[in-house]
């Protein structure tokens, strides 16, 4: 297996306010829904998806968690919020206040308000309306 | 918010079982442990991470689930498979049968054999030895 990474995909409950939060709320460019010609079936996985492309090539994606769970062949789990957590590097810690406040506008709740952690970062944490978490992190040692 | 994503951070029960599992098991190169000499508290988390650079600049991080927990401030929840997944591209079907192949011998779970997908992938799921889900990918069109 090679170092790659190419897509990040997000279980959501529904996909339009999902979207909204990453795109308007956020500000990430998005053509927004993806595979609508899709449809899916009781027991096969609908294929529209939020589609956001992140820097460096990467893909973040926004599915339906009872399309995830049926295309990857589980039952949809109860959700849970400490499973990841996704980290978001700032170029100052006013980038990674305003962030997080910009997050909580959207409707994010901040499960940890930026402070300096014992590993010489400066970060916070929120979790998205689907209680994924982000890390937004200031490193000086990064600049 | 630049479209931009940093790090990837996977919640694990056992960090030198998991750290193995990538990268003695899908042939990840690693650093292994780094931060432990932040030992952390009965509230505070520890910093001890296993440590993973990929292409692109990405770095993919496993923390122990209570750490991640205490870190982000919140309780840990019951593990979900159903949260996320992360995609690979691989370069041919090959190349996608032979890493699930290799993830189930590392002790993965194949969740969904490769198939054909309606929009024009192959491909199949596995999850982790901490139940999380990666794709693996071939998109002709990307050829």
């Amino acid at each position: 297996m090679r170092p790659r990474l190419s897509v990040i995909t997000l279980a959501v409950d529904d996909l339009d306010r999902s979207i909204a939060f990453y795109r308007d709320g956020l500000g990430l460019p998005s053509e927004g829904i993806v595979g609508s010609e899709f449809t899916g079936s009781a027991t096969e996985p609908a294929g529209a998806i939020g589609y956001f492309e992140l820097e460096n090539g990467l893909i973040l994606t926004l599915y339906p968690r009872n399309d995830l769970a049926k295309d990857s062949g589980l039952p949809p789990d109860t959700p849970a919020s400490t499973e990841f957590s996704l980290g978001y590097v700032a170029d100052s810690r006013a980038e990674v206040d305003s962030l997080m406040r910009k997050a909580a506008e959207a409707g994010a709740v901040i499960t940890d308000e930026p402070h300096d952690r014992p590993w010489g970062i400066y970060s916070g944490y929120f979790s998205d309306l689907d209680g994924h978490l982000w890390e937004i992190i200031y490193n000086p040692k990064l600049v």
